[in-house]
């Protein structure tokens, strides 16, 4: 289901509320959101989803939900686990609920190419026939994949159907991957789309990123479809200050969610403890942000 | 209930089959094992024990059929996770199954004081009263834990009534622990217990490790209790080349394993996959060493 | 000589030729570049200064260039090592050059707050009375300080005058480093300064960055200075893409300094091996940034 | 100077005094009171020789001095720099000083095998025809270097003509490298030779370790050359527990200095600032080791 991938994948947040409970209504709002805002797809239970904090059955019920409500929209889950065992089980899940694929990065602590293809093996003998997203994100796994070392993996696993790039620089791996012979796959990137008129520049067939504001992926997108390569970046430029201040890991996702909350999407902006808590001079600083991006945006429109 | 702790608790392995199942009727035999060789209590779920492997279910599975047969043994489950949300569950259940306390490492990731006072926080507040071993085993969970973060944890959180101390030197870090002020919590040590005639020199409660040949450590332990310390060392040095070829990270649990299903404890050697796999030259260094340590152990009675 | 610190210091790059020989001419006409944009201090042998890449004696002759050149402003001098006893033969050897003061960070590998302190015990009972600056840069250095143990460093020894702030998010440190009880020290912001309006807004008071057109930094500053917050923003976000583009460790290194070059501040933009090569496809994104930027910054004046 | 390599090197502390110089007399005791235990050669300037804590200056003087008390024995000096161009001045120079060749170990942050095979291009580029061993010692530096990353860079590289393995387990290793095809090249092994029985029956051409009892690193040798297999193991065990007391890193080499200088290897067991200072309970405890393996070793003669 994800060989033919292109388009705005949006990686959704997971809404909490105030209790740190799973806000299972809101989820339904956000969808809606990300629809509205030009979603071709969701990328849900990622690093920035706080997946890390669930447990197996709340997981399942937050995939699920986003299945339903996305109106049949390819459904991507994130199902990376230190336990192979679970990662399979998730995995047989999600896809009975409906997700269109899995999205998997290797575990932290794998120290060679060696060590990297035996891990991979393992994972696809017991996954099984089901439509991968490969995830090289050294930065927070740990684990780091040469441009050759991805090749190998795809040629060995035809599981392997999309690539989820978000190495530093993303651009410059972007343009060998592109370079190298061997079966074609998507490539979506990630990184908070920090790089994206670049990376669309360097042949990538989308993003795959969380923002505040999704309708600057989907245009940034629309655009470079359209050839309209000049006015991409002015629209990313007007959005990358707002962009820039959510790209501060797990505290820029307090950001993210403290901004949907605000346009409406979900019900509080809580993320689950242990996590980063705004204070008023954070919330300030979002005020000024928010204004000048919207100031810049109205500008460019 | 490990307010008193004290004695030999034997980290176990969990046993699976060839095709990489869960045998469970192997872990009544294991059990019987460790008991006949002298553990006053058993530490399962431990890094050794393969635990992240698993799924949830497994886990509770594998911790009930321990504490079943552990015949009012004390029984320590390790529930480690990424996901505190997980931890709670999993502290939960096996605590509703008869487990004395539970076992926590700090996640990878903590690289501060701040981080690591913040994190104990949360899951102390989650799992509430519930008896704990602080693990300090930061060669495997990458996150360090200075003396004076040990004892503020053992200030801020009267859960904590046994520290397992396996940083190395283990020796040093102990004497500083005993010489501090505060509560006084039991002290047992890991490591495979490489220097376990040292660190019961220096204060120690006990054993918190797993080896092939229990005996020794149930031996070395009573010989402390006794004030026969040069037997002790005695009786450690006999085994010793086994222990340390054990004391090789995963590769030295299938060894463990192997030589445990020889002596009739586990019904298969199998690790689950991704792990190591024996080779014929690997198995004729087992030969040796088994046979080399059966004739010190000998000599020594 | 640091203790009264505010302004504009601009992190140098150290200029090779084609054959990866220190270029000393260069050196001049980059100092002229930088003043001549307004910066008010140089900290030369940084980490995107290649300062790991050199012998001690490049080191000594590339500071002793950089100080000669610099007409009386204050020039810090990067002497971080693993080796303590080559930090204290560098810092030395350029304060007797005539060095403002030093900046050290803490090498890789300490693991708790005992260790930091203890290293820096060490380090400043070598270097004595010199006036330094502590750089606080987790991602490259890969030892983290809390808020807590800097203030601690601080109170310990007298020496430090200066932090370099390059933690992410920085902003909160500022935070909680400027309501913190205790003498008070300059804060200078690194990260490429990517961050420097919202830093200026919490109280720094300066940038101690790199970027190649640093008029946009000592322009940031100044308005600053003159309360002109908004303008600020503008000038800050006129330059963005470009800024960013350059943040991308090593590689955006490469980027800076070709972009020097085609300024005139440097002959050439070699880095020295290892280290990344531009290609035609990363050439011509930098003419397009380039020339976008220009664009930005002339609808700005 | 080292294609026909084997025998017993002996990894050498570099002795200080209690002010912290370099102790140059020492060394000439140290030499001899190798040679008179058994050295084929020595290796200076390796991590337990305190290499990272000398300036250029101090290395070259130690690396001489060991060169000329040696007599004619083969002196690898270990070079390893985070700094290229610092590498190819020390290995210039210990060159010139009738160094048989040097011992580079990867510097730690090379994440792929596609950066590993480029730094050691750039190395071996600058230091040109230099008869050189390569290390593989992963948990110091955090680079890992697979079977097959080894045998590539052997392959491209003529210059290496020794490989000191210890990466854990060493064992395995062994047996993937003297199984693969390809240019024959010595193994020596090192982690304090905790295994070195063993490895020799897997085939290496010898130790290269240090302990503060070299007679039986040579005692082993010999037994195994001439095929004395069972009597090379007992001499082994009875060495083994002092010798695993100092193999605890750092603190370990504390351990090692305090013994040589209590066999009048060198004048004061002090290392160099920062690092550990043992303490009366820990000295009482060497007493007792030292005594203990004395009379294991007297049994086994």
């Amino acid at each position: 289901m994800l060989d033919q991938t292109r388009g705005v994948y949006i990686v959704t947040q997971t809404p909490f509320d105030d209790a740190g409970a799973v806000d299972l209504p809101s989820i339904d709002t956000l969808v809606d959101f990300y629809l509205k805002h030009g979603a071709d797809g969701l990328t849900v239970l990622g690093v920035a989803g706080e997946a890390g904090k669930l447990t197996p059955q709340e997981a399942r019920a937050v995939a699920g939900r986003f299945i339903r409500r996305a109106q049949g929209r390819p459904v991507v889950v994130g199902v990376s686990s230190a336990s192979v065992a679970q990662l399979r089980e998730l995995t047989a899940e999600v896809m009975d609920l409906g997700a269109a694929g899995v999205m998997i990065a290797p575990p932290g602590g794998l120290r060679t190419e060696e060590e990297l293809f035996s891990y991979f093996a393992t994972v696809f003998r017991e996954i099984g026939d089901v439509p991968t997203v490969l995830q090289d994100f050294p930065f927070s796994t740990g684990t780091w994949m040469s441009v050759a070392s991805i090749l190998q993996l795809v040629e060995r696993h035809p599981q392997i159907q999309v690539l989820k790039e978000e190495d530093l620089p993303s651009i410059t791996k972007i343009t060998k991957l592109r370079e190298a012979q061997g079966r074609r796959i998507a490539i979506l990137t990630g990184n908070n789309a920090m790089f994206l008129p670049l990376e669309m520049g360097r042949g990538i067939d989308g993003p795959m990123a969380g923002f505040s504001h999704p309708e600057m992926l989907s245009g940034v997108y629309r655009l470079f479809q359209q050839r309209q390569v000049e006015e991409a970046h002015d629209l990313f430029d007007a959005y990358l200050p707002l962009l820039s201040y959510e790209n501060q890991s797990q505290w820029g996702v307090a950001v993210r969610k403290e901004v949907l909350r605000r346009r409406g999407a979900i019900g509080s902006a809580a993320m689950r403890s242990p996590g980063p808590r705004l204070t008023p001079v954070d919330l300030g600083e979002i005020d000024r942000l928010v204004r000048r991006t919207a100031a810049a945006a109205a500008r460019w429109n």
